[in-house]
Order: structure tokens, then sequence, then C-alpha cells
């Protein structure tokens, strides 16, 4: 049997048995071990996107867990192989994929959202979605391979470069991430951050921190790059003050990584987008060679993965969870599915 | 003797016999042959960069004219050749100096706005700043190689490739030299403006154009690519609609270049920055290799230098050239220095 927690309604989940997908063609079954709950997922959960979701709706799309069962013809992976998903389903047809940005299909189907996602011991995939994982990684680190990716995939994009001078804005999951990749890339990482909890976090990774209501941000960037600016910022508060310091702060050539999603337009300063030659850059999950690269870095520790896990809870609590997690204070939350024991 | 245009205050000018300058230690003087009026030039007339002009000014920078006399020392240069000028003069020691982009140099000197200009029969200028023209292309034409440098500068960053499709955002001078230089490029361009008179000239030079007041451009756009929407967009018009309306024609992955100067900020949409992964583009100026390119496409006739050309005006009556071009209808008015006897 399996067991699957459903999202049923604003705040509401219901937890119960139901039957095991047994694998089709070209799909594989999985045993879940751990899922994380992601700011969508938190969106989804709070009813933010139930024009999107179709309920009753098995969400989750962080995860990580082993291959249960093989479907017919399902070949170069056995059973017991741990894996993670790489959770795009594109249509190969659209204009985007067609020209090769498949992340971006017209027509995405974002498994875990738009179709049943992982919070639930046994999760049936196509096998193209799985991405291998060595065997030795613990399955709650990897199931920070996803966000890992996402991270990955913005730095990827920023073209950043060791010894470059790269600012975060915001230190929540994604942020730190980000600084923690971006440091892994060989850059000088800063992390602004209002919330002090969330400041004395990332300062406890080995990060600089400053805060925005207590320092002249623009003044302290330019002292530490000789007055050139900042090479890259990352724009993960989703805020208007953000976007305005993010300018504010970068070196000719600089580059604005729009991270965060910012549901109505923003007032940019186009001057100086002009008079610094700035790009604004926007990034939207990953790509397969993200995931190598996520993977590796979970792997290897340069993301470390156990200090960013603040909590695991049982399935049948999996409401509390995101009741947790929008209290703030957590950094990742995983759900035990049960696969791993 | 020289004679010299000076502004003096918001639409005055006043011209007048000065002494010629000679060159010192690598310095060429000129015979100016002719000098275009640019924008900022336009601006300058009407007062509006008073604080950072210093009058009696000489202004202009868009000019062609012959070698006159060489400054001590100066090598690779004879007296006769037909040049232009790069009017930038950088201190070579700022932040972005040392990282390369001298043309964004924090204390850069534009010659012309910020150090004596073009508008006068004979100019003294650093000889690193000239440029060498082709002995046969006319030097009114010539005066169109600052403009058209800028234009290769921006269509250069946008990365444009051939059999691409951009959209061209206002067709003034700066964008009607954008778009034929896209147009060299190989790409597909449509040009957008609501000004018929400046559409019809668009029109005339073999441009695809639009009037976004009477068409769905979106759709329009849409159509003519498939679905996919356009690779790089100009935003020429200095606009907020501008803006809005480059967001909303965009491809996956398209670029927009932002070329007006937007004086305040803009709302931008960066929702539709990250769903569609989107770059925003700073520009400004030129450097060198945009200026080699520009002599090619307008010695070659890709740049339709002489159809651009409304009209040319005499030294003496400079101030009636600002007048007419402020009232709209012409696209390139040159001021006859007189080095084109």
């Amino acid at each position: 049997m399996n067991r699957s927690a459903h999202y049923v309604g604003p705040h509401t989940f219901v937890v119960e048995e139901t039957a095991e997908v047994p694998p089709g063609p070209g799909q594989v079954r999985i045993d879940v071990a751990y899922t994380g709950i992601c700011g969508t997922d938190l969106h989804i959960a709070h009813g933010a996107m139930d024009q999107r979701v179709t309920v009753p709706a098995v969400i989750g799309h962080e995860m990580s867990g082993r291959i249960a069962e093989l479907g017919p013809d399902v070949q170069g992976h056995r059973v017991g192989d741990p894996v993670t998903v790489l959770p795009l389903d594109w249509c190969g047809e659209c204009p985007a994929c067609r020209a090769g940005h498949t992340h971006i299909c017209h027509r995405l189907n974002f498994v875990g959202i738009d179709s049943p996602g992982s919070m639930q011991h046994s999760w049936t995939v196509p096998a193209r979605i799985l991405v291998p994982l060595p065997a030795e990684l613990p399955l709650a680190h990897a199931a920070l391979v996803e966000p890992t990716a996402v991270a990955v995939h913005d730095v990827r994009r920023s073209r950043l470069a060791a010894g470059e001078h790269a600012v975060v804005i915001g230190a929540g999951p994604v942020g730190l991430l980000i600084a923690t990749v971006a440091q892994a890339t060989g850059a000088v990482v800063t992390v602004l951050e209002l919330d002090k909890g969330r400041r004395d976090l990332a300062a406890d990774l080995g990060l600089r921190t400053l805060d925005p209501a207590a320092v002249d941000v623009a003044e302290q960037v330019r002292e530490a790059t000789g007055g050139a600016g900042a090479d890259v910022v990352f724009e993960v508060s989703g805020s208007a003050a953000g976007v305005r310091t993010a300018t504010d702060l970068l070196a000719v050539r600089g580059r604005l990584v729009v991270v965060a999603i910012h549901p109505t337009p923003r007032e940019v300063d186009l001057h100086r987008v002009f008079w610094r030659e700035l790009e604004l850059i926007g990034v939207r999950v990953y790509q397969s060679e993200d995931y190598t690269e996520a993977v590796r870095l979970v792997h290897g520790g340069q993301v470390p993965a156990e200090r960013l896990i603040s909590r695991i809870v049982p399935l049948d609590d999996v409401a509390q969870a995101f009741v947790a997690l929008a209290a703030g204070g957590d950094v990742k939350v995983l759900v035990d599915c049960g696969g791993n024991p």
C-alpha cells in the first residue's frame, strides 16, 4: 500500500492510504525517502495557487528515494538505486522547446505542481526525469539537490567568476544556497538580510553579512571593492527595495540576477542600467547540467546540507510542517516519506 | 583664422572668429568638414545640461574632416588624411578603466560636451582619438560614423544573430540606424513608431513598420515568429509604454536593449523577466571595434547615410539648425564647418 498527503484546500492536508501505481512502459516506481518543502509548496498550501493546482493534489518535488520497481523496457536503472528527479516535463514542440530552452517550455508540466508530486511513500514517474545519486550521499541531504540546482542555475546564468564580488539580497533558503554556491565558485560573497536570525545563520555558515537597516550598504560594498561596486547581485528578497539596492550596488558592466518572483512590475533605475551598462538576467528553474553540479556540491559538502535542514517531520504531520515553515525560523523542512528505513 | 559656434545659453549660439589652436605634442589640428547634431547636442542647446557644460562652449562630436597640421612627434598620420574621432577620453586609473571598460570610465571626458567640440572650422584634438577614413568615403557621409558606431555597439551587445527577429521601438535617427545595422546583420527587423512621417521614412528604407496605435503589436510579432516572440527588442523611445511593450514582445531568453535614456525609474515586468528568462542590457556609447564596423557599414552603403542626411546648414546658421531639428521632420542635420572645399 501507498500513503499520500493530499492538499485539499487552504491550510488543509489529508493523509491517507492509496493504491500504489504500477509503473507503465518508460516509468519507474520510487520509494520516496524525503521531500523538502519549498516556497512554491508553501504558496500552494496557503491556497494562493488554487487556480493552477487540481485538488486533491499530492505536491512536492524536492525529493530523494530509491527505485522500487521498473516498468517494462526501462533501461539503465536498477531496483534499489538512489535517485532524485528533475521535475520538468516539456512538450518538445513549442517555440521555446524547439529553440532548446525546454526548461521554459510554453506548456511546461512542473511535476509536483501540475501533476502528482512526491509527498507520498510510493511515487511513479517517467524514468527520463530520474537523476542518479552517489550511493554514499545520505538521502536526507539528497533532498537538497533540487533547490541547490536552482542556485547553480542562477549562479551559472550570472557568469560569476572566481575573485569577483557577489552580493545576495535576502538570506532565506534560496539566498543561502546561492551564497554558498557562489562561494564555491571562488567569489567573494556578501549577504544582505534584515532578519537577525537569518543573518546569524548566514554568518554561522561563514558568509559575510550586512544589515541594510544598520549600515550604508552601498558605501560598504564600494569600500570592499576598491570603489568599483559588486560584479553580481542576486535579488532574492522579492521587494521593491531589494531591486533598488541591487542597481545601486553594481559595478560598471555588473549583472543583476532576478531570482525572486515579483508579482507586480517594479521600478528599475534604467538610467543607471544605461550609465553603467548593467545587465538584468531572468532565471527560472534549472537545466540538466545544473543538476550534475548540484549533486557534486551537495555530495562534496560545499553546500552544507546538514546545517540547512532544520527539521524533519513524519508524513502524517505534513500540515504542521507547513505551519512551522510559515512561522519562520526554519530553513529547510523535510517530510519523511518512509522510504529510508 | 578659425571660426567657431559657441553655445552661450539656452537656444543661443554666437558664431565668431577665434584663434586657431596650434597642435602640441601628441595633438593634431583638423579642418572640420561636417558636424552632425545629435540628441545630446539638442539637450545642451535647450539648456538642459547647463550644470555639466562650461559656457561659452563649442559643442559637437559627430564629425568628419581632414588633418591640417601635426603636432611634434605625431606618428602614423599625414596632413590631408580624412578622419573622424572617437570622442572619448578616459583616465585609465578608475575601477572601470582597470577592468577594461574605458568607454564607461568613472571620470570620462566626452569630447564635445566636457571639452571643446567640432562645431568650428579648425579643431585641435589628441591624435589618439583619431579614426582614419577611407579616401573615397564622402565626408558628409562620414559624419554619420559616430552615430552608426552607437548603433553597432547596441546591436553587438544584443548578440543579435542572422535569422533572428529584432524589434526597434522608436524610429528617430538612433532607432533607424539600429534598424539598418540590425538588418545588415541578417536579422528580420520590425520598427514600431507612432509618428507617420518617421514610419514612412523607415518604410522607404526597406524596413517593416508597425503603428502601435493601430495594431496589436504583440499579436503581430507572435504571428511573424511562429508564436515565439522577438529575440531582441531595442527600446529607443524613452517612454514607459516602450518599456512595457518591450517585455511583452520578447521570446523566451529574449534580450531587451535599453538604448534610450530614461531620466526616471520605469516599471519593469520582472515577473515576465523571470518567467521567460529575459535579459535587459544597458548600452552606452561605443568601443574602438564598433568604429571599425561603423566605418565599414557607412562606406559599404548598408547604412544609407545619404538618405538619412535631411539637411546641411552653414556654420553661421547653426542656431537655425537646432530650431529645425527640434521642430521634427528632420532625421540627421549636418553643420557645414567649411573644411570640405
